[in-house]
């Protein structure tokens, strides 16, 4: 036998919490993510900033509500429809971090009226197109890029904003709120160091931003995201909101990177194995591009992967191999996973395996479906 | 002005037809879909072959209409869960060209029961299990790999293949009906000879496989997909039936090996203009990972993009701009596409750009709901 954990996974099958798993769904550890959530928490209320987690990475309203059994009131998200999506299950506290999408205005007219909805801009013509357009009032944040390069605007270019903010102040149901940076670079770093780094020059500019700008525009907030520099930063001094995301299932992505530990990792799709080819040291499963996505990562040889295969316990809990095996290649549905031939030995069609995704919000957002594992009662 | 095709889709903003778009959806060209399919119908009938088309590109009952408009009663899904869902619009001979998933024998026996259903077997570990599952008569293939690596059995081992057969005659319920194959490969081809080289290689191993197996198995089919060797290839010659699946949108893969033309492709990704950033040369348009998917392609300078960008004519059909212009990157929701500066002096924030997506199946599948313009009205 290969190792202890893939014994102990497959000699209960189908395992008893995953019997009624026939397709790929998310198999998501409920205690896990609320020991994020509490870890998250009491570092923010550390801190003295507001927690304002993003809900892209999960749209479950049933994970949700763990933050708000935690504690949490104040929410971000990605879209309108995300938006209108969480409204529906009672959050009144909406930030959509996501430049206005003003062929929605009509929709975020009728989010405005029944709940507070913060709104971004990230150019000088979006602010130059707000004004007027709201029917009731609404925070406005501006977006300032810390060195993403995706969208926002230049903390070198103070003036620039300044105008921005006086040209959105000429609307009063415009409330300008501060300034929101997602230092999305902090995942395309190597290593720990580097993205402490990120942050702190990040940190730094917004700063100095508020700094310049406070004379006319008194107590504006800096709402900083993303889960690495969040997760990582011993020190998140001056910032007012905390708006990570990922941090409440983790991936593959944040574990190469040093983010998490194993142990923080709280999901997987679950993927029923469909056929074996032994000879060529080969399993094919049923999770493809349209469950995993197609975002690659790298095994430590430099090969793109796309996705950690690990397996279940009876439970459904993580049991993860004596040695590294992963989803080679997909397709729209199959999934090819690279193994050693006495572990494929062990498997059936029909067997569940677990792949840890690489961009956890990207499986999510396909799947959305969720199955919960690890309750307190499991 | 840059160039008038430009100048067309923007002057008259927002389009006629496209003014009730409000966030990214796939805008589908009615008229090329159905030409498309009549190509493909006339070729098929022409080689004396069955079209069953494979309806996981676009998973639309629409579309799906369409193809049974010019007549077509045969299809090909990739999913349980699909031949459920057009099953439930009348379809009523399915094949579900994907390895038999036996965590799902409970649907499929309902399937089976309702309608005729074609499973699939791809290697013998399935031909080992599933006699004895079924309930209701159903069809079976076997899956040869053609060269696509992906799974399938050998066809350099026909007695190996012979014993799954007479495995599977075992139960009185399975019908072997003969062999099916993808060929996957011909997606990295580098041009149409090499797509048509694996084609023929493809065909020829059936044949003898056929051949080699007819004493005993007499009046076995072979049934052949994917789109690049069915629209390419003038020799269709022995072929039971043909599955392509990607002709009826196509998208930049497609185009950039050769197989169709700009006049064939029917889909594009409707992308509202969020942000501008014309000192870096960039627009930000709301279309990002979980519309477009992060399939990615290559431009001419071997650069990775994840589309090429369109113009839309007051009636929704696509004006190709003079200049090359890509999503030159993308997060969860955003593109950022690279542009010339004086194009993007002609666009406001709540602009529509198009997206001609890298690979249409997967941006069906994240966007699911259609948009259809180049109706006969239109």
């Amino acid at each position: 036998m290969h190792n202890k954990a893939v014994s102990a996974g497959l000699q209960n099958r189908p395992p008893a919490m995953m019997e009624n798993i026939v397709r790929p769904v998310l198999v998501v550890d409920e205690a896990r993510c609320r020991s994020n959530i509490r870890t998250m928490q009491r570092k923010a209320a550390a801190w003295g900033a507001r927690l304002r987690p993003h809900f892209k990475t999960h749209q479950s309203l049933e994970t949700g509500r763990w933050f708000r059994e935690e504690g949490v009131e104040t929410i971000a998200v990605s879209s309108v429809s995300m938006a209108r999506f969480f409204a529906g299950d009672g959050w009144n506290d909406i930030m959509i971090a996501f430049p206005v999408n003003f062929r929605e205005m009509e929709e975020i007219n009728h989010l405005a009226g029944m709940l507070k909805v913060g709104l971004t801009v990230s150019c000088p013509a979006s602010a130059d197109t707000l004004p007027g357009r709201l029917k009731s009032p609404a925070d406005v944040y501006l977006k300032i890029d810390v060195g993403s390069l995706r969208t926002g605007f230049d903390p070198g270019k103070p003036e620039e904003i300044r105008l921005a903010m006086d040209r959105l102040a000429t609307d009063d149901r415009l409330q300008v709120r501060g300034f929101i940076a997602h230092a999305g670079h902090t995942y395309r770093a190597g290593n720990r160091e580097e993205i402490l780094e990120a942050f702190y020059s990040g940190r730094q500019a917004l700063l100095g931003l508020r700094d310049r700008l406070s004379g006319d525009y008194p107590g504006l907030e800096i709402s900083w995201g993303d889960t690495p520099s969040c997760w990582l930063s011993e020190d998140l001094a001056s910032l007012d909101e905390l708006r990570p995301g990922n941090f409440v299932y983790f991936d593959t992505m944040q574990l190469d990177l040093g983010v998490c530990t194993q142990d923080d990792l709280a999901v997987t799709v679950a993927a029923p194995v469909v056929a074996l080819h032994p000879e060529r040291g080969e399993v094919v499963v049923y999770a493809g591009a349209v469950h995993l996505s197609r975002e690659q990562g790298l095994d430590k040889r430099g090969r793109t992967h796309f996705g950690r295969v690990v397996f279940y316990d009876p439970q459904g809990r993580i049991l993860w191999p004596g040695t590294d095996i992963f989803v080679d290649r997909i397709s729209q549905e199959h999934g090819i996973v690279r193994m050693p031939p006495d572990i494929i030995r062990e498997i059936r069609p029909g067997d569940l395996l677990g792949i840890v995704p690489v961009h956890s919000c990207l499986a999510a957002d396909l799947l959305r479906e969720i199955h919960v594992v690890g309750t307190a009662a499991g």
